[in-house]
C-alpha cells in the first residue's frame, strides 16, 4: 500500500488516524450542510496561515489570538453560508462563542478549539441556529465523516475537495488529509479559499509550521481565479502524533519526506480550487523555467496567470504567444525578451531571437484540450516555478454580474 | 473666448499655432487610415514617456534614442495596424527607416523625427507600403489635419479622441491639444495606449518634462481597462514656443497654469480611452480620500480599479461594497476597516464602524447609469487619489477570446 515516498489513500480530513470529523445542516442560509467541525482525540500541535487582507474577518481574528495562547488545537468548527466578516464588536462576540460552544460540546478547553467562517460578508450569524447545531454534530463526529465536512465547507463551490497520503516513517506509517473549498461567491463577498488539513505524524510546531510555510509557496499562494484576496483565506494543519514515528524536526531526514508529501496534499486540493472557478472551463499550468531566481519565476508565472488578456486568449484557445510575453515584460522582473522561448501543451510557439515558430492549426487543437501547459524559458538561470489560473469566460462575468439577481 | 484658468477649444492635435498634420490610408491591414505625421513649423522641444514593460518596441528604442540626442522635435510619424514589436533586428532597421523617410520627405534633420506603431505584434512591417504612404502624405498635411490623424493613429478604438484646450499666458494665448487611441487589441497584440499632444507654448525642457511626468502620473498612470501594460504605449508633448510667452520654467508662476491644463487635456484623453475599453458599458471613477499620502490613495484606488470582482460587480449593477473593501484591503496600505466609509454615486452604502447602510433599490437605480463614481474614505489623512476604469463585460470576454476567428 505504502511505497518509497507516498501513496494517495481515501479519507480526506478523517484519512489520519485519531481524527474525526461530520457536517449538518444548521440553517444558515441555502438548504445545504453548512457547519463541520474536524476533531482530534489528543491536543495537536497546529500551525497556520492566514489572508494578508486588512480586512479581516472575526474569525480569524480570534484564531490568531488561540494560537498566540497556545500551540495545541483540539477542534476546529467551521460554518459556511455566512463569512462574519465586517461585523464589528458583534462578530467578535459570535466568533468566540462558536469556540465556546464547540469547546463545551467536546469537554474540550476552550483554547484548544479554532474557528473558521466563510459566506456572506457583512450579515450578523444567526449564532443559535450555529449553537445548537453545533451540539447536535458534536455527537454525530465520526471517522467516516470526512465526506460531510468537505460537504458542510463549500459555498458555491461545484464539487467537494479532498485528498489524502501516506509514507513511512521509520516502522511507522504517517497519514496527511485534507479538504478545501474555493473560489465561491455569495453576494455581498469575496471568493474565499479555506483549507484543513490533518495528520498523524508526529512533529515539532517549528517543524510543521516550517512545512506549511514551504509547501504553502507552492500550492495557495500560486493559483489564482480572479486575483482577488478574501477577508477570511485561512489554512491550518493539525498535527496529533498518534502515527507514532519518532518526532520529526526542521532536521529531520524524515523532515523533506513529510514536506513532499504535505505539498502534494495541498497542491492537489489547490489545482482543485482553480479547476471550480467561477465559470471556469481550462486549468492552466504556468511554468517559469531559466530564471534566476525562485522568486522571479514566481513574479513572471503569477503575472502571466493575473492576465485578462491572457486567460482570455486561453479561453478563445488562441495561441497567442504575445500576451504571454508582454505579461513577463510588465511583472517587474529584468530579463532580456530575445532570449524568451515558449511552449503551450509542449508544441513551441516562440522561440529566441524573436523566432515565431507557431503552427495555427496544431495550436488550435493542442488548446482546445481541457488542461493547458504554458512553459516559459526566460534562459538566464536554472530557477524554476509554477502558478496556476483558470481562463476568463463569459460565465464568469454571468455568475459575479448577476448573482443577486 | 479665454478665461482666466483654460477653456475648450477645437483642433486637436493641430489646435496650436504651427502645427499640421494628416492621416491616410498607406494599405498595412485593414482599409482604414493608418498612418500618421504631426509636423511643428519650428523644432519643439519634446518631452515623453514610455512603457515600462520590459518587452519594448522598436520604435520606442530608437525614440529614446533620439531623445538622448537632441530634445528637439519636428515631426512623429505613426502607423496603425502593425507594433512592429518582436521583430528583432530588422524591426529596428524598419524602425530607422520610417524616421529617415520622413525626415526626408519633410525636408528635416533625421534626429527631429520620432516614430510610433501600433498594432499587431511579432510581424514585420510592409515598410514599401509605408514608405510609399509617408511620401503621399508629408504633401496633404494641414492645420485641419488633426481629424485625419485623430483616425489613423486607431486601431480597434471605436471612436477617435481629441481634446484642446486655451489659456492666458502673460499677454499671450497658449493652446495645448492632443490625440490618443486606446485600448484597441488586434491578435496577437496588446492593449497600446499612444497619446500625442502639441503646444504652442515656450517652456524649458525641464519645465515640460517635470509638467509632463506630474500629469501624466494623474491621467494615464491612473486608468486601466484590464491592467495588462502594453510594449508600445508611449506619450509624447512638443511645445514649439509659437505663442511667444514667456519662456515657462519649473519656477514660474505660469507653471501650475500650464501643469493645470496640461493635466486636464491628459485626463480628458485618458478618459476616452477608459469609455472605449474593450466591451465597456460604463465609466467607473474611483476617488480615494482621506489617505496618509497620494501614493496610499492612488494605491488603494488601483487595486479597487483593477479587481474584476468590483468590475463586474459594477456591470451588473450590484452595489457590492464587500468586493470594494476587500480590494481596499489588499492593496497594500495599512488602514483601518472600521474607519472607513464608502458611497456609490453620492449614495452612503457604508458608514465607519460596519455601518451598513444600503438602500438596494436606490443602488440599483444609481448603479444603472453609464458614470460611476465610488468614493471611498479611508478617515485617517487628507490625500486624495482619483482613478478611472471600465466595467468587466461578456462583450470584453468575447472581444479576446475569439478575436482571431
Amino acid at each position: 500500500m505504502v511505497n518509497d515516498t507516498f501513496q494517495e489513500c481515501e479519507g480526506g480530513i478523517t484519512a489520519a488516524k485519531g481524527f474525526v470529523a461530520g457536517g449538518l445542516y444548521c440553517g444558515i442560509r441555502k438548504v445545504k450542510k453548512d457547519i463541520a467541525i474536524v476533531k482530534s482525540d489528543t491536543p495537536a500541535v497546529t500551525a497556520g496561515v492566514f489572508t494578508l487582507n486588512k480586512v479581516i474577518a472575526a474569525p480569524l481574528q480570534a484564531d490568531k489570538q488561540q494560537l498566540q495562547k497556545s500551540n495545541l488545537c483540539s477542534a476546529i468548527i467551521v460554518n459556511s453560508g455566512n463569512a462574519n466578516a465586517c461585523t464589528g464588536e458583534r462578530g467578535m462576540t459570535d466568533a468566540w462563542t462558536m469556540i465556546e460552544t464547540t469547546a463545551n460540546a467536546l469537554g474540550l478547553p476552550k483554547e484548544q478549539v479554532m474557528v473558521s467562517s466563510t459566506g456572506v460578508i457583512g450579515q450578523f450569524l444567526p449564532i443559535e441556529k450555529i449553537t445548537n447545531g453545533i451540539r447536535e454534530l458534536a455527537e454525530k463526529l465520526s471517522a467516516g465523516g470526512n465526506k460531510d465536512a468537505a460537504e458542510a465547507i463549500m459555498t458555491t463551490d461545484l464539487f467537494s475537495k479532498e485528498c489524502a497520503v501516506q509514507f513511512n516513517c521509520g516502522s511507522s506509517v504517517v497519514t496527511i488529509g485534507g479538504m478545501a473549498k474555493g473560489s465561491g461567491m455569495i453576494a455581498p463577498n469575496m471568493a474565499t479559499m479555506l483549507a484543513f488539513v490533518t495528520t498523524d505524524a508526529a512533529i515539532s510546531h517549528s517543524a510543521l509550521q516550517k512545512a506549511l510555510n514551504t509547501a504553502n509557496s507552492r500550492s495557495f499562494n500560486c493559483i489564482s481565479v480572479d486575483g482577488d484576496m478574501s477577508t477570511n483565506d485561512m489554512l491550518l494543519v493539525l498535527a496529533n502524533g498518534t502515527a507514532k514515528n519518532k518526532e520529526i524536526q526542521e532536521d529531520s531526514p524524515d523532515f523533506k519526506k513529510f514536506l513532499a508529501a504535505l505539498e502534494y496534499v495541498l497542491i492537489k486540493l489547490a489545482k482543485m480550487i482553480v479547476r471550480d472557478g467561477e465559470g471556469a472551463t481550462k486549468l492552466i499550468e504556468i511554468t517559469v523555467q531559466g530564471a534566476r531566481t525562485e522568486e522571479e519565476a514566481a513574479k513572471a508565472a503569477r503575472s502571466v496567470a493575473n492576465s485578462n488578456l491572457v486567460k482570455t486568449a486561453i479561453h478563445g484557445a488562441d495561441a497567442n504567444w504575445g500576451r504571454i510575453l508582454a505579461a513577463v515584460g510588465y511583472s517587474g522582473i529584468d530579463f532580456n525578451p530575445a532570449d524568451v522561448s515558449i511552449s503551450i501543451n509542449n508544441l513551441p510557439v516562440f522561440k529566441p531571437n524573436y523566432e515565431i515558430v507557431l503552427d495555427e492549426a496544431k495550436a488550435k487543437e493542442a488548446l482546445s484540450q481541457k488542461d493547458i501547459t504554458i512553459l516559459i524559458d526566460l534562459h538566464q538561470g536554472s530557477a524554476k516555478s509554477l502558478f496556476w489560473t483558470c481562463d476568463l469566460s463569459k460565465e464568469y462575468v454571468n455568475i459575479n454580474a448577476s448573482y443577486r439577481s
